[in-house]
């Protein structure tokens, strides 16, 4: 399954990826929580007849993933890739995802809301995000109706979401910010402007390889564009802030910044077992060095993104196959790591 | 300068080198501290003249090194290469050494004794220091009358040495006695037998790379034969232990040892600084990982202990050139590990 981020394209210096969320609910059911088993049976099958169809191209390349059948280490990877959350991985009541081929657009059923679209695009692109989503939402909006008020907007499980039901986010690589410890400030500061910053997997989760996500945290009262306007331009302050950082490292402390990735890239090339935190780190500090040109881009065979998902738990038990233990993982990671760094 | 630990032959399991120093005093003279300058002159020139003659083909090997025309960083570097010690670099009244070829054996001249012989071996192999030792303590004796006594033997400015004048000593390499906290035990243990064990510049420095020096404290009361065979008895159990946790380690935990050794590898290659002490930290690891099989052999252009030699601040500082700062000599330190490991 090839996944949207393998794109050797994603190398921009800060913005790793778009995404785009909207929450939907089907009028005449109760919000996902209180549904019955032969209510949720029911949503799954609109949603899937809304989506899958021969009629467009777009409805051909979705599939639908039921998460009963799904064991958990696959489960574990989709939730590392982003495709699915935390909560769908619990869920006892009929729930699933509908993927399409490269896995940049998903349609969650029944998870907190009955249907959340989400479309991720690799770098700084969220109209492209944008267009997908609002493509699905149109595609479902044809057959199935929408719990939609005039004065609120569309009706989410919870109200955080009310409104728009959209959250547009970036995630951002942002190791310098981190190593100079700015990063709380900045979570403060654009806070201010209903914005949040969170680790690469979301709320509560914390740090890995320096990669945050910044979302809006207002849905109501604000336009999807005005939302998506906002966001862009915080993110633009972000990602020079981060770069201005990166200038000035290079400019004035070229041995310690050449030192940090290069000692990265020596143990990402060289260890034998390696955790994925410290996988996660080193990799960090790879992304920069390479970003920043200290170190070739073709010193690794991928975008370092990419490597950074495979190295997670979940996709390396894919990789390995049989079920293994943290060790074993942490082998297969050393043993993927020397096989990207050539 | 050729240096004769520079030999490719210096990769023994434990034993990095042997070596030989017998003190002497020439008769109707003070000791070295109350020499008068007048004095101290008369005494290099008789040692220089019984040494350096055309007659032997061991006279015509040597040169004369006078210490006040030294620099400061060829003292560094001589004293780094155990061809000179601390106390000559510091004074003021007439001194040198005397120094072969391939700098196997020094004569130094007015330390803290008139004379003192050195000779320095690769690997295990004491007897070889000795008879080099001995044969230079018989020129010395042809010419120049030693300060003898029939009951107490060769009389010294420290009557630690007074005796034999014999300290034999080994330099081992104990990474995984170190590793495993064991040295301090070891100290004790040979101490009941006379024995001592510092750091590899000798008394009060601190162990750098897990290189110990081994040596008898006691020089009265048994033969020059009797101290090398009580220190080659205990230095063979030391031997055994050391090989035996290194044996352990392979055995039950191979992949720690192979992920230790190879980390240690890929930061000494891919470093762009890196202090002295950490250098020798990580060698120390790399030659474990070589005598272990862990790690090929082709590797490194060199013997890992000659590296060793190479990266302290003087003899770095003679590569350099000019006079370098502690920065400078960090990354001079880098590049040439760089060069070393292909």
């Amino acid at each position: 399954m090839t996944k949207w981020y393998e794109d050797k394209v994603l190398d921009s210096n800060v913005v790793l990826s778009s995404r785009v969320r909207l929450a939907r609910n089907i009028k005449g059911f109760p919000f996902a929580k209180r549904l019955t088993a032969d209510q949720a049976k029911s949503i799954v099958d609109e949603v899937k007849n809304a989506v899958i169809n021969d009629r467009t191209p777009i409805g051909s390349s979705f599939q639908y993933i039921n998460m009963q059948d799904l064991d958990r280490n696959t489960k574990l990877a989709m939730l590392e890739n982003h495709i699915i959350s935390p909560e769908l991985v619990q869920k006892q009541t009929p729930c699933g995802v509908l993927v399409n081929d490269d896995n940049s657009i998903n349609i969650l059923v029944n998870e907190e809301d009955h249907i959340r679209i989400q479309a991720m695009c690799p770098g700084y692109n969220i109209e492209k995000a944008w267009e997908d989503a609002d493509r699905i939402d149109s595609l479902i909006g044809e057959s199935v109706k929408y719990a939609f008020d005039d004065e609120f907007g569309f009706l989410t499980a919870c109200v955080t979401n009310t409104g728009t039901g959209l959250r547009a986010s970036f995630m951002l690589h942002l190791p310098m910010l981190e190593s100079n410890g700015r990063i709380s400030e900045l979570v403060n500061s654009v806070s201010k402007f209903g914005m949040t910053i969170r680790g690469i997997y979301g709320e509560g989760s914390k740090p890995l390889g320096a990669i945050y996500q910044i979302s809006n945290q207002v849905t109501l009262g604000k336009s999807e564009k005005e939302i998506m306007e906002l966001l862009k331009n915080i993110t633009s302050q972000i990602i020079d802030k981060e770069n201005s950082l990166r200038e000035m490292a290079i400019k004035n402390q070229r041995i310690e910044l050449e030192d940090t990735v290069y000692r990265a890239l020596g143990t990402l090339k060289y260890c034998v077992k390696i955790s994925s935190a410290e996988a996660m780190e080193l990799l960090s500090k790879v992304r920069l060095g390479i970003i920043s040109g200290i170190i070739n881009t073709n010193c690794c065979k991928s975008n370092v993104f990419n490597i950074m998902m495979n190295v997670q738990g979940g996709n390396l038990q894919s990789r390995i196959g049989h079920s293994a233990n943290e060790g074993e993982r942490d082998i297969e990671r050393a043993k993927y790591l020397k096989e990207m760094f050539v």
